[in-house]
């Protein structure tokens, strides 16, 4: 009787400790973000991938944090320090700022991000059996900023530009390049930033999983580089064909054809691979387009026609790839039209990332699965 | 009389809107700040070098703008916006950040920079006289963030480095190295974001007053790269000397001499600069100090007691160059320093940036005036 009222007691204060934290609590294995500014120990992320954030605020009346796709309350601890934990997240990257006040800020304790067209926070979940995005100890590539003069725009425009671990060394060589575009609302430093580009790169050539190539990673919108926010549908195409490709090919030993060069893109920047490689065939050969929102090719139209006869789309095109996250639902377009494309017998490759949705960790590995299938021969080219 | 009383009217209506105004007004012709983000029309800065901030925080009680070294109350106006007009600042970047109901936040208009071991804003003013630091249509060189293993950390340490503009093209060139720190509480970051030293470089070398070369940024803290806060004193001497320097001279194409190394730093950087030549003058041959807070080198035991052979010391060391803002006044220790070594008859460059205190247009210009210093034959040597 005795140990039963105990147990009854202790659920009891559990509950009523559960409810006081208003959410779900962090477990004590909880550790600082790795995006987190030096000393600081909020935000934290435990076993279960819940993030706990904090914010000193004595003198607030409300604060929320806007964490992904939603709004939720903080609540008002000791020392006038405003926390909350979240329900198990996604592993990999997520945006999040603070509504202080009615004030929308980043965290102070947060290195700052690109994306939703402003500097937001960044909490990174880790994935405990995923080290492909990791900094190990190969070779490394760099990526370079680089600025150049856009006559177009008349004014100085911002690429950072990825060459591989040999670059520098293997004087002669030359590669091909892959023109790698952001989504909506970020700019070009999103896949060096968020999508630690150069990290994947790195281990899949450390492990000649991938051809050494040099990735250009530009602003999809038209305007005089820096950072930029969301472009139109096709943005910056003109200018990314006609100034940066030129000056590329100029400034990099590039293999300067269409059969060593590919554009990738998340998102929005996958609209944008459509939309410039269906109007420059002559220019691309590997296509792909990560979790792309909308505009796919028309399979009866698209490519100037050639969608409609397999066989020669087959030919032109090297490499047509496609991937969303498995649980996507507002830009989940993607796996329709993959079925279209089986359908109509169009050759495409089709990769869903499991567990993830509209965000950087389907990326990352759409990324790491797209990059060994890229300016490798055709098969029966093969020796 | 009529006329007399419109024209008291007149100045007591002026006199009235400046003390709602609270502070200085800014003129008409205020324009955004270039270090905006996209779309954001404040802060702004006038023709006066006023700077006018904004932050929409409608449900706040009290708003603060920390700017430079002070703090001051901004006024709530229509809609919940609150304001600060600041008096003339100097030319060139500034940072700042606001205190939002006792939170300690960036302004959600500005890009953030490491500054004061943490992520601040930064509001540029003009410097309708100066235009070397600008983007200008001339040459570009790059400059790359290369990540490295670094064994003494045992995890990855960043850097950043820049080539000249025809370090990719002249293929077969070795080029001079200057190791540019930044300063106490920023990180590698600093010199290339808010120094802006890659156009200052460019601009330099595309008028041919300087050799083209290839400058190292590292993080003047020992840890594991990324961004840094102040290190100690001495921070990551070793590591540089150890570890950064035999992999900047395998990696890049450099003139691997004492003859052709330098190293230059601002304020804390430029104590870890004399801390690091003094201990290494087998590796370094031209020192370059700005607006440093202390422990300069004792002009008898300096260098290994080298500095009290004036002869001596200008022999082994090319260049000992110190530069401070004309205003500084809490870390001015420089302008005295410079004057024992006149005293003392030891050979040095000094030079004072009219009218700017212990900030970046200071470190700008000294950079500016440094680099076409560096790296130069002897007066004796040139044909």
């Amino acid at each position: 009787m005795k140990n039963r009222m105990l147990i009854v007691l202790s659920m009891l204060l559990l509950s009523g400790a559960a409810c006081l934290a208003q959410g779900p609590s962090a477990a004590s294995d909880a550790k600082p973000s790795s995006l987190n500014l030096p000393g600081q120990r909020y935000p934290q992320v435990d076993s279960q991938r819940r993030a706990t954030f904090q914010l000193r605020a004595p003198d607030a009346t409300t604060v929320k944090i806007h964490l992904v796709d939603d709004e939720y309350d903080m609540v008002k601890g000791a020392n006038g320090v405003w926390s909350f934990t979240s329900e198990p997240m996604d592993v990999g990257f997520h945006y999040y700022w603070f509504v202080l006040d009615g004030a929308s800020v980043t965290d102070p304790a947060s290195k700052t991000f690109f994306g939703n067209n402003r500097l937001s926070g960044g909490i990174e979940v880790p994935s405990p059996d995923e080290d492909f995005y990791h900094f190990k100890d190969v070779p490394h590539g760099v990526v370079s900023e680089r600025w150049y003069f856009s006559k177009s725009a008349n004014a100085g425009r911002r690429v950072f530009v990825y060459t591989p671990p040999d670059y520098d060394t293997n004087t002669t060589a030359r590669y091909p390049v892959l023109y790698l575009r952001h989504g909506g609302g970020e700019d070009e430093t999103g896949w060096s930033v968020q999508g630690y580009m150069s990290f994947i790169m790195d281990n899949l050539i450390a492990e000649k999983k991938a051809r050494p190539m040099i990735i250009v990673m530009d602003s999809g919108a038209g305007g005089m580089g820096g950072m930029r926010g969301m472009g139109g549908m096709g943005g910056g195409s003109n200018a990314m064909v006609d100034e940066l490709l030129p000056m590329i090919d100029s400034t990099y030993r590039t293999i300067a054809d269409r059969d060593h060069r590919g554009m990738a893109g998340l998102s929005l920047g996958g609209t944008q691979t459509f939309q410039t490689t269906q109007a420059n065939l002559d220019k691309f050969a590997w296509i792909a387009a990560f979790s792309s929102p909308f505009q796919f090719p028309d399979v009866k139209t698209g490519y100037n026609g050639l969608m409609a006869d397999p066989e020669a789309f087959a030919k032109q095109v090297k490499l047509f790839y496609l991937s969303m996250g498995e649980n996507e639902v507002r830009w989940g377009g993607t796996r329709p039209f993959h079925q279209e494309l089986e359908a109509a017998g169009i050759e495409h490759v089709y990769y869903e990332s499991p567990g993830t949705s509209h965000e950087w960790q389907t990326w990352r590995r759409s990324l790491y699965d797209l990059a060994p299938r890229l300016f490798q021969p055709e098969p029966e080219e093969q020796e």
